[in-house]
């Protein structure tokens, strides 16, 4: 690269800084109103944030960013990082630019009545009232998707703004398999003669032993909650950051169950471990985060059930457990064991286990498939949804909010976001796999709770790149392989082989 | 006011609103930094904040600004509100547009510099090792008060910024009048045959029945701490808002002794009612605050001391706190009343009681004013320092940390501040002596435990125009005489007579 070059990158970083500041400014904004805002300070804060978001909007369609993206325009010297980077804004730029304006605003508009459809439809468990809405969501991500060159593969478009570069043919391949597979497995669990149940697992356990407890845990697999991080409680957990340096976590405790808190601190930890890890020279490049939706998920899912609903990790802090809660001191680990990794048919993804979550994904993803390529009549959505969920899982909703109203997601015009969280299953495995291979004495590591070298692993060979690799490059980079279902496959057969028996 | 000027002002306050919504973005940052932020976030926080002051200033120094500010000047059929609203956004554009860029931003370098070197010194105890900087700090004010048009009153610029309208001609007659009452007042004290102790009081205070008392005490005396605002715990207690619905307060507990967070929760309650109370119509007009600082600190100082430590008060919450300190079973309500208004010389300001407090800051005043309008070697500085604590207080410091280094403000290039704490005392009583007669009942109230009256009156008359008035036209129409010394000399000299019978 000469000079000039150099120096407009040297601009362009500059100039990506400021975008920066905004969305960190506005994710603590957000952070925030999830925690700590009192309530009657909703309505400022929405304008305040409003602003904030338009400035930023300005900062990435602005024609100062369209002479960054022409200077860089077919330049064939520059390095794989500003190759990467410029890329990634190009495509915000394209993204942001290829719909008009009134039509976004008015989108804006039609979105938030939807949203507010949705809830008052889940309220009264009634379709007909979000069913106007949705089809409204559809008709606006279809031609979004257009606008954005995709004509004959629409869903495309919207995949590839949460999963760069994913498309419907590879994922009907890998979700293929894996549903097939999945079905099978439950099939063989459900006629295992083996029952399981984890009802004497409800007791009481109070608010602050799960902190400390969750703490202990985080502390050992790697997040730092002191001096990078945080973690507060809000009715939702998330993940949020602010730069590598202020990455914080939120968890809900129940008073009753100590798994909802410590599992959803394990699946946040594991988002703010990936993000702490992001390597500091990514700063101000707009690829300081992680590669996808899909290789994050892969992260969170690793560390809350490969790792955290392993006899390897529990065989540690079993004992810490039974001390802070010494009604557990009856129970064997491996009856714990197999209470924490019960599988059952049920109808609501958010409280699915390990096994049959990637199910429910898989039927949001066909049902996506149907709405944004097929042809399908908008009244015939709820029953196409029950009879999946008949025929991969074995149950039926009895109303419409366990079924098709469940989620939040389309109401918020959100296609495309579903098959993240079963791709990141997948990645996850995958990684692991690899991980085991460079990792020999990995159990042995964890059951000792040494985690150190699994998260430096996973630090060196994953987080450190943040986006500056594509997902299907990362996951070549770190295992060799294009992206398969098979490690997923076999990690639950074995997994659940073992423990039904089947 | 015609078509085109309404119009005209619609858009002014659009543009208002931008600036506002800057202000409270950075407002909430520094409320995170202070009390959630993770250490290591430091470096990329300030970056952040950099940024958004960036664009505020931006902002109020912009082309557009400007033209605003013409549009405006000289028009004569403006309302009230437009025409405080213009004057002071002319007043902040002058402010940052009159001093060369080149030389604001030294300043800011030099300003950080000088702000280390103090933590230094003050570590030390050495004000050579601040001694240059602070010549520095008082050069660029003097330079900028020039700039402001304050030539043979360079200090009055200075005051100007926290007091508006406020005069070194004024503050030398007011606060001469004040000091010699309460050097006279003090030595009668000293030489009185009653002797208070307040040691007893420490003891063992847990922080939760700390919060529950204070919490007890902000909603009885109406500040809202659920639905808009907070309080949560930091180094230095301070309150902060972004508008008038989102109004946060902190504190710090000490669990061997509960007045520390109790009192500074109801002086930090009094700056919040004053905000929350500020009219919804002031939004969006630069308006939507405290009238000055002094006019602030005189809604917290009246919380704080005048109703926060009278017997009235505590006869109606001594009480509660008995039952949850039983320890006090055995200490009589006077007794307890005595102990909260020790009398006491001191060196440091900030644990200075009510009485002795505005001497520590009539002290700074005239250091100030020798500094700043003065001819002064700066070498002389910590003697001359040193001398006004022996006559007005009769102590002297041992070494420059509790001397002439104690407080933070002048090595942030702060002169001209300190004076608001004591006026603060001067228009709490002057407003304190006209609600008594508007509120005949007042002492019965209060001691039942109904300040609901009270704080109406406050809103009603002093904080609901925000800062539409300024402070001398608000005390005028308070109380309908101007600033005055006599009600608070009177005030103490009735209070603290009858406490010492003196």
């Amino acid at each position: 690269m000469n000079q000039e070059t150099i120096t407009k990158i040297e601009e362009l970083k500059e100039y990506l800084k400021k975008i920066e500041y905004l969305s960190s400014t506005i994710a603590l904004l957000h952070w925030d109103s999830a925690i700590y805002m009192p309530k009657e300070a909703i309505e400022y804060r929405s304008e305040m944030m409003g602003y904030l978001s338009g400035e930023s909007y300005k900062l990435t369609t602005s024609e100062t960013m369209k002479a960054f993206i022409d200077y860089f325009h077919g330049k064939d010297d520059l390095d794989d990082l500003t190759k990467a980077m410029v890329e990634n804004i190009r495509k915000e730029y394209d993204h942001a630019m290829k719909i008009p304006e009134p039509e976004y605003v008015q989108y804006e508009i039609d979105k938030a009545l939807s949203q507010s459809a949705w809830e008052e439809a889940k309220k009264k468990k009634d379709f007909s009232i979000f069913k106007p809405h949705l089809a409204k969501m559809i008709a606006y991500n279809k031609k979004f998707s257009e606008y954005w060159g995709f004509v004959g593969n629409k869903y495309d478009g919207l995949l590839d703004l949460y999963e760069p570069g994913m498309t419907t043919e590879r994922l009907d391949v890998v979700f293929g398999e894996l549903r097939e597979s999945l079905v099978s497995l439950l099939q063989r669990i459900n006629n295992s003669k083996i029952k399981t149940d984890d009802a004497f697992l409800k007791g009481n356990y109070s608010v602050e032993s799960q902190r400390k407890l969750g703490e202990s845990i985080l502390g050992k697999i790697g997040y730092d909650y002191e001096k990078r991080g945080r973690i507060d409680e809000s009715e939702h957990p998330f993940t949020t950051n602010f730069g590598n340096k202020d990455v914080r976590i939120t968890t809900k405790y129940d008073p009753s169950d100590f798994r909802p808190a410590i599992f959803s601190m394990i699946h946040e930890g594991g988002h703010g471990i990936y993000e702490q890890n992001v390597s500091d020279e990514l700063t101000g490049t707009s690829l300081a985060s992680g590669a996808s939706m899909g290789m994050h998920e892969s992260q969170s899912r690793f560390y809350e059930n490969i790792l955290g609903k392993s006899k390897a990790f529990w065989s540690y802090f079993y004992p810490e457990f039974q001390n802070a809660y010494p009604e557990l001191n009856g129970v064997e680990l491996m009856s714990f064991y197999r209470a924490i990794n019960c599988v059952e048919s049920s109808l609501i993804r958010i409280d699915a286990d390990e096994l049959t979550y990637s199910l429910h994904v898989i039927i949001r993803y066909e049902m996506e498939k149907l709405l944004i390529d097929g042809e399908v009549d908008i009244d015939d959505v709820p029953r196409l949804w029950n009879e999946k969920y008949k025929e991969y899982l074995g149950v039926t909703p009895e109303n419409d909010a366990e079924g098709i109203l469940q989620d939040v997601h389309w109401s918020g015009g959100d296609f495309g976001y579903f098959p993240t969280y079963a791709l990141g299953n997948l990645y996850g495995s995958q990684i692991f796999n690899k991980l085991k291979e460079e990792v020999p004495d990995w159990n042995q590591k964890i059951c000792s709770g040494d985690f150190a070298s699994i998260t430096k692993w996973l630090k060196e060979n994953v987080h450190q790149y943040g986006a500056t690799l594509k997902p299907a490059e990362l996951i070549k980079k770190v295992t060799g392989e294009e992206l398969s279902a098979k490690y997923f496959i076999a990690y639950l057969n074995d997994k659940f082989g073992a423990l039904y028996e089947v």
